[in-house]
């Protein structure tokens, strides 16, 4: 069985030679160096997870979990209950925005119900305890003990995959009320006040968001749940599918593979996820700049720098999608172009 | 025989009526409303340039466009003049950036060489009147009949390849020197001092950025352009691929497909166009943002916020090449997301 001790001893430190022979590679290409910028560390980055310089592009899959949440009676949300079970529905027949998207980008969309409010739902794979986390205004979202079991459940799910030929990763999400339970997150993790994290999430309304601020100190005020502790934070304050985007980010790193993150959820899960195992974050990928208020704060905290400026707040994993192709950009450079040396010219440096 | 007022006059503005029906069908579709971001707003761009809300994506491809430059004399760039030759034959067998990022991102690339200093290339399109332009800091880059020629040959070749089938057209160049020619260029279009735009370029060493920006200076001081008259601009400070980048921009608006930018060296070239068709700019879809200097002050003046940020600075249409999966996801969106009405739910607009 897999324990969480176990998973984490999995995680290795990226793979410093392979980083290095990349880079030394990527400045042999015939280009002035560094020219390629970004796209250039990516490379090295993809090659110290892949443990070699030789990065290949491979299958490409976000994983959308989705779930319900008890704080969605609080009234923090405008957006029906039942559209978290609809569109789970909806991403089996590719109708949705993340699966548009990703079929555009040559990406592979996975739906999990891992605790929606609804009866099991045709080609939905679940790792359901519950129809629904409870209201974290009120107590916590789950025991420790199923936030453990849940977060396992999910990291192993991502391996399964990984094991299957799925060679990088996204996560997306799917949980009407969701952006309250994050903001939560986000606060106890970067220390930041409910007011600086709260945002509109799915058009909320602005004159109303004095209620959701409320709601989300309410949470942490009943729960008090320990910023070091990261399994405390997801029991108390997250709710299921976070939990499930925060074991797929384990799951990633443990089965080698780059998480690419998504909008404001996937950062809060993955403040948490660096808090329970911090070899974590050499794994994540950014991907677009969300619109969402707490945003800048979280990837401040998380020294991350999104790719993508789209103004994206749909969540799914839309943001992970369109950047999956950089990931492809970055191993085409280091596998088509050619070599200073085959040219028999040296270009610049930067001086 | 096709003449630059023609060429203007086949500029139409966006079809409003299109982009009216495509806002209209993007707000129903199954999503918060808005929630995607700008891209919505590209897909209504696109629409007004199709000129119909069922956009749908199609072949995509970047005219690359290479020349040498007089004013390489000057000693204002590191890189041996000779790599524009051979550069634009490692075009042709996809070895350079461009070409690898662009297979990563299903484009086409196409070199065409415009006054390259050599014989000619094999499987090199061309459109040289010689051998690369005269030094802007003696004189005029060409002749004012010849930089309209060249820029009228351009837009046709552009034509061309949409009549072929190309649905999305890039611009990219290949000319070592060439970031001189376009500071001026940017400096003479928005009035600020050659200081303000003068970057490093490829590498170009920054104790002696000094004498670049001398250069510059001199060359406007010489030359005295006329802001006002972007025929002016083109025949005395820039140089023939940068002549051919701005015509592939006219040309692509008169066939009515959208062209994505690059990076510095199109904001140059996007200046003048829009200064000798203004219409051209409804056309523009921005890529990424240059890290050359004077890339900010430039898209300012052009009212662009370019999507992506991976400081590239490479050039040759790697940025643009990277955006156009972007184009490819607005048409998904709007041919594969379910909408409210499907789904029995209205989903909030913002407040």
């Amino acid at each position: 069985m897999l324990t969480l001790a176990h998973l984490i001893s999995q995680i290795r430190p990226l793979d410093e030679s392979a980083m290095h022979q990349a880079r030394h590679h990527v400045d042999g290409l015939f280009k002035p160096v560094g020219s390629l910028g970004r796209l250039e560390d990516l490379a090295v980055q993809l090659a110290g997870i892949y443990r070699t310089h030789d990065i290949q592009p491979g299958p490409k899959e976000i994983i959308v979990m989705a779930a319900d949440h008890g704080v969605f009676d609080e009234g923090i949300a405008v957006t029906p209950r039942e559209v978290t079970a609809s569109q789970a529905l909806n991403m089996t027949r590719g109708k949705t925005g993340v699966c548009a998207v990703a079929a555009a980008c040559g990406v592979r969309v996975q739906i999990v119900d891992i605790g929606i409010d609804c009866d099991p739902l045709p080609n939905v794979p679940s790792l359901k305890i519950a129809r629904g986390c409870a209201n974290i205004a009120k107590g916590p979202a789950m025991s420790r003990t199923d936030a453990e079991q849940l977060l396992l459940t999910s990291a192993r799910y991502a391996m399964d995959q990984v094991a299957s030929g799925i060679r990088v990763l996204g996560v997306g999400e799917l949980g009407m009320g969701n952006t309250t339970p994050a903001a939560a997150m986000v606060s106890v993790m970067t220390g930041a006040t409910p007011e600086q994290v709260v945002g509109l999430g799915a058009n909320f309304p602005s004159d109303r968001l004095h209620h959701k601020v409320a709601v989300v100190r309410k949470a942490i005020a009943i729960n008090r749940p320990v910023a070091n502790d990261g399994l405390d934070v997801l029991a108390k304050i997250s709710g299921f599918e976070l939990v499930g985007m925060t074991g797929v980010m384990l799951g990633a790193a443990a089965a080698g593979v780059p998480l690419v993150l998504d909008g404001f959820l996937s950062y809060a899960c993955a403040l948490v996820a660096c808090r329970i195992a911090p070899g974590v974050r050499a794994y994540l990928v950014p991907s677009h700049h969300s619109a969402e208020k707490g945003s800048q704060l979280a990837l401040a905290h998380l020294d991350l720098k999104p790719f993508i400026h789209l103004e994206l707040r749909l969540g799914e994993g839309s943001g992970a999608a369109m950047a999956m192709p950089f990931i492809d950009a970055a191993c085409s450079m280091v596998q088509r172009m050619g070599r200073m040396e085959d040219n028999r010219v040296v270009l610049p440096r930067p001086a």
